[in-house]
């Protein structure tokens, strides 16, 4: 088929969507961001990646720790609404029952299925964006998200965003094991 | 409810899959990753953390170009299989009909709903793994993928890796409008 060249341009992809914890200004805050990776297995450290011009940076910097919060389906209204409104004109540090581990200045958010909390390890500038590299010192959940001990995400819900269609999708059915559904292909060459 | 310290780990969640190309020692190869995310919007940039001991990571470094390659849930045995498979022990260069865009060392596969070609920028190294941060050049799809001229992930079908459960889902249903349905909680506070 043929190809078209859409140019030099972020694609359009469904990312899972998380919230950023971090305090600023001495008081939580919460910035919602799809762009955010594992950027190393051991030890174990997480990527995210900031416009530069965000509340939430000054802070991170200051306190050298953030959280990273997976929120749920159920809570797309108030994850939509820290992506909106900025913590420069609105106080977020009300918006959610929180709790810390073992970093006082990494807030996490109860009701969020799965949570990091990180200790920030480097800072890369790129573009118009700051990419902050993180060491996770913990990782909270609750009995009632595990099966068999571990994340059963058809219970966490995650919620994935896609963009520049502004849409938050589902996630839908599992439907093959990986490092295993590949051999089936080997078989045949 | 209580929460459960899971340690310092890596935390499971389902992130896309993508098929990164680059050519090693002259001939095209292709590594399964769900490690990656945007990295700078403006130029537009992506990261993909790769770990260090890779067949591919050296290829990168030599041609300074590379592909992220977005399959779709069809191409869910062929994906896995080039994550089973190393380029170290087996040819990967004809598992895929292949098309180039500007950087000739950027081999993009032609039955993948979205690709991107990149120019390596910067490599960031975090324990065990290399970050390779690439400058978007060209973003390629194909008029049935689009609907209103965007990208439309219901045609795409795109690909999610959870991990450690290993486990592959479907995209599910769209749900909710993003940068919008946060103003009902706004409405609310």
């Amino acid at each position: 088929m043929d190809k078209i060249n859409l140019g030099a341009t972020i694609p359009a992809y469904p990312m899972p969507v998380v919230l950023v914890g971090a305090h600023v200004n001495d008081k939580p805050n919460f910035l919602t961001v799809a762009w955010f990776c594992m950027a190393s297995y051991k030890p174990p450290r997480i990527a995210i990646a900031l416009g530069k011009n965000h509340y939430t940076n000054p802070g991170i910097k200051e306190n050298k720790a953030f959280s990273v919060c997976l929120p749920s389906e159920d809570m797309v209204e108030v994850t939509d609404f820290c992506g909106i409104v900025s913590g420069k004109k609105t106080d977020k540090s009300k918006v959610f029952d929180l709790f810390y581990g073992e970093l006082k200045t990494a807030p996490m958010i109860q009701d969020c299925p799965l949570t990091v909390e990180c200790k920030l390890m480097e800072i890369v500038e790129s573009g118009l964006n700051e990419i902050f590299i993180g060491e996770i010192i913990g990782t909270y959940t609750e009995e009632r998200f595990l099966s068999d001990g571990k994340c059963d995400f058809e219970k966490m819900r995650p919620l994935i965003l896609s963009h520049p269609d502004t849409t938050y999708w589902r996630l839908g059915e599992p439907f093959a094991k990986a490092w295993s559904v590949g051999k089936k292909h080997k078989a045949r060459i």
